[in-house]
């Protein structure tokens, strides 16, 4: 029997196939995961067109191949991982912006557009395109869709769901299915659209996407408030929210946050810096401006140590450096970075904030977060400088986020806020969800890929039911 | 064989059943559709508990028995009509706020809740629902979710969908599914919560709701400007919109529109009126004071014939005055109403209102239009006084209901922006999405009801194709 790679490169030329052998392979068998895994695919095929995707899918399905699908492999929970090994197909090429329309506010792209250059084209154009998330120079809108990601303005704007009107999406067995609309609302028929958000590349492959824009924000401006700990810089954002304010962004990093990025911030932290938070608020340059001084006045009424405020642009950047640095401090510093994005209640962060001290405190973890408190979307990192291909301290930093989790269930949170749950938080669903949700999950994967070859494995755990209904 | 009604009877009890003979089992074979329309169900359940609602889907699956389920009976194409007879499952009685939560800026709520008194409940504890479908008086949470309703809002706020962070739904059979979260980011898992919403109670009977709430805006202002003719309007509007403008509500109305509420409004409008503009901000007082006259002034430069402003709540309830009284005027002096709520994309809002003037004159039939014209979505009311009851006028106007429909394709627009499809608008499915499309709703919907026992013979046409595969 011809072996697929082989078949791939017949049917869809030499210069798309990264076959074995081929220098590059290796990539497309690793992601962003913080411990080092690796699962060699059969070989990755770089598409160009919906047509090329759906003749991947029909082939590999006439021969049970299975098919991992990727976008820009920016993924830190291993959804992009062939971990069943057969054929990567990688959309990073299709990235074509179709149409931009500032009249109709949409925009028409291919999968692999970088998320900043979409949101760049649409600056350009005078018009904004909202989700944010920190990899948005990297990340593909692709699979941003796939994985319904978040980002810091999800706060005012919402996740990416709320800007996905229509898609394109090739099925396993080659079919090619348009759903969706152009339209700012719609109710015609069932959300086919959203179920393909967020499903991981398990439903489909998306080939073309029709996203939602915006009319571009015409001033911004940026708050950094220091306080003493993350307790008073908890209750200054809930009172800020209970007031009425309502930034575009709204973030806090903690102490150990803080002293990471102190040695290398241009800004110099006072000494007793136990929390910051970054407000951002967007609108009309007048309104920014008031509310800035407003909120900046505020934040020292309830107790910061330091207030700065900033609406210039390169300000704006100077303020944003602390935040900004944070992820590749923590990173440089650490041989591994668990980086966990549970989401809690909103009134819940400082509670939450506690009970992760007492994670660090039990396990000897260090722990640092930081993240998007007015979503209770919290960065939990938990960092080691031991081997980490060291299996013992693979299982300790395991179990500190496992601890994490049962923490963040008790009060009643959810395992990802934005990052999804691939294969690394895959055997920790059964902690959040009953076997029954669970095996209706399992249906609707079946229901659009039944023989299960696209990108297995992932999501969900194997049922645990004994005999199938 | 023991009719349904006795076993449901013996079983809820008699104080849940309406049954036949009773006086108002006539009410729940009817709904809010324009023609009148009655399909007799043998018998109405009205449940007050998710038990109850599970006991009658099991007991009905058990003796295949079709159930319709029906929330305040508000809807206005014909979603909760028993077009099959069987029962009826009422959620009016489960009205509930079971949390109000200010910290986690939640409600948990049963379906029966009236939205209007969900929205008050919020606003008493200083937060903010947004949904606000015109009927918010009447209709319920329950049915909004099922038909993910919009409302004005919708433009800043977003629809129904948005607001809906988990579900407790009862499933054909009795089984009962907790899913989605409290919180207000997540992505643990496909999102069946998305699903649901919008699937017109075909997929299962809601029966708890968790929804995300706001801070609430400190302020609002009201804009009235009226303009000679919708092209002047719909070129304000676009420019309002590009520079920067983000009012929480955006309306348009035409001359018929405003012809008919000229007699009863306490604003005298200018003669040559042939559209308004209602803008509504929200946001802080000083901004929303200042952007006020801002945008009026911009509308007086855009050719506004006359423009009012108001930031006092007396003062704004006048300006809506003109725009609430147009429904009920329209349905006061007509004998038939047909309002459709086709969605167009932004760009396109002049053209498709030049286009509806054509279909006016092609059919004689007098077409009054007003809506959402932030997000392109109209509520095109096709207007008669004969007979409701004659044939040949139900033809005439479903005829111009269909000439109304291929515009707004050919403008690349959506059938339904916010009421849904239900049975009204099943038939007319096919000039908007493939055969391929449907097919793959149908087998969603089989992945929930295999039997096809609730809520049938809505949303989707029946299938043409004559093999099963």
């Amino acid at each position: 029997m011809t072996d697929i790679a082989t078949i791939l490169e017949r049917e869809l030329g030499a210069e798309r196939l990264v076959g074995p052998g081929h220098e590059k392979l290796e990539d497309y068998g690793r992601d962003e995961s913080p411990f080092p895994a690796y699962y060699p695919p059969d070989c990755a095929v770089l598409c160009d067109t919906t047509e090329q995707v759906a003749a991947v899918l029909r082939i590999c399905a006439e021969r049970n191949v299975v098919v991992t699908p990727r976008g820009a492999g920016s993924g830190m929970c291993g959804g992009a991982l062939p971990i069943a090994g057969g054929v990567v197909l990688s959309t990073e090429r299709m990235k074509r912006v179709i149409e931009i329309n500032s009249d109709d506010l949409i925009a028409v792209v291919e999968p692999g557009v970088v998320t900043g250059d979409l949101a760049e084209a649409a600056e350009a154009a005078g018009m904004f395109y909202p989700p944010d998330p920190a990899s948005l120079a990297s990340c593909s809108i692709g699979g941003n869709a796939a994985t319904n990601a978040g980002g810091l303005r999800a706060f005012k704007y919402g996740v990416t769901r709320e800007y996905i009107l229509g898609l394109e999406v090739a099925l396993m067995g080659g079919e090619v299915l348009r759903c969706g609309r152009r339209t700012a609302k719609g109710v015609t028929g069932y959300d086919l659209v959203a179920g393909f958000v967020g499903s991981e590349g398990t439903f489909g492959v998306i080939t073309e996407l029709t996203v939602k824009l915006l009319p571009k924000p015409i001033a911004a401006s940026t708050v950094l408030a220091v306080f003493a700990d993350a307790v008073a810089a908890g209750a200054c954002i809930s009172t800020l929210l209970r007031e009425g304010v309502r930034p575009a962004i709204l973030e806090i990093a903690d102490r150990a946050s803080i002293n990471y990025v102190r040695p290398k911030s241009r800004y110099r932290f006072p000494e007793n810096a136990g929390a910051i938070v970054l407000i951002e608020l967007d609108g009309d340059g007048e309104t920014v401006a008031r509310q800035m001084e407003q909120v900046g006045m505020r934040c020292d009424e309830l107790g910061a140590i330091d207030v700065l405020i900033a609406s210039d642009p390169a300000e704006r950047r100077a303020l944003w450096e602390a935040r900004r640095l944070i992820s590749p401090a923590l990173k440089d510093h650490n041989r591994t970075k668990v980086n966990e994005d549970i989401c809690v209640p909103r009134g819940k962060i400082v509670e939450m904030l506690a009970r992760i001290d007492r994670v660090a405190a039990e396990t000897g973890i260090e722990i640092a977060v930081f993240g998007h408190a007015g979503d209770g979307n919290l960065h939990v990192n938990l960092l080691s400088n031991e081997d980490p291909h060291d299996p013992d301290n693979r299982q300790r930093m395991l179990m500190g986020a496992k601890m994490v989790f049962a923490h963040t269930l008790e009060l009643r949170g959810t395992l990802s806020g934005e990052h999804g749950i691939g294969l690394s938080k895959r055997d920790y669903m059964p902690m959040e969800q009953t076997e029954q949700v669970m095996e209706w999950q399992r249906r609707w994967k079946r229901m659009w890929d039944p023989a299960e070859l696209l990108n297995p494995g992932k999501v969900l755990p194997p049922s645990t039911k004994r005999c199938s209904e």
